[in-house]
């Protein structure tokens, strides 16, 4: 992982840009070819979920305007809501610093989570306990 | 991975809790024993960063209350903020409902990135272009 790419626009102001092909030709994917990708609703701002991209992933949500993800237990790509319905269309597909981590910024049809809460996120940790913090669906 | 736990409180209430202990006993961490931690700013709800958590930086985090994460690069503890200043004091401490990533909702010192911009959020894919979107520090 030479990053180089990613070193050399660290210091770049706003509006610099660099070609989307060479950003993913550096990305830092895992052993398994995946990068973790966060989902945030991008009118409540809201932290959905966490999931998993390979290049493929990332060039299918951005061709296609809405989250697909690689669900790691099908081993095979999976178009958030393509069965439930509660898609995420895309408003904003953004990199890490150092291109090891992305983030999506989304209009959520629906619960984002399989337990019909708005997020997966819903377990807080609280003292000694771990509270539910939503209802669930 | 069992997740039998989660599997279980999925449809509990707001406000039905579990032990601590026996949620950390049963998340998913990887092969090197880490979990996907974002961080969230508490108050402007930007995401900052994604970085990573074993069990005991997970314990560090809740027993000090400010982040502490794994530095895959250093392989050692990594106390955001130590040698920078730019702490992240922590307001919640959320788990995933299949226990496999978590959230941090912290109030943060500074910026979030090494590059002193806010978020390491800060490269936007625009088109066949990414663009920086924040001014270096």
């Amino acid at each position: 992982m030479s990053k180089q790419l990613f070193n050399q626009i660290e210091g770049a102001a706003i509006g610099h840009s660099v070609a989307l092909q060479d950003v993913l030709a550096e990305l830092t994917f895992n052993a398994d070819g995946l990068l973790p990708a966060v989902a945030q609703d991008a009118s409540t701002r809201d932290v959905l979920m966490l999931a998993w991209m390979n290049r493929e992933a990332i060039e299918r949500t951005l061709a296609e305007g809405f989250a697909c993800y690689w669900s790691r237990s099908r081993q095979a790509f999976w178009r958030k809501g393509e069965t439930s319905g509660h898609l995420q269309a895309l408003k904003e597909l953004r990199f890490d610093c150092d291109g090891d981590a992305i983030l999506l910024l989304v209009d959520q049809t629906g619960p984002a989570c399989h337990t019909d809460r708005p997020s997966c996120f819903y377990l807080l940790a609280d003292g000694d306990q771990v509270r539910v913090t939503s209802e669930p669906g």
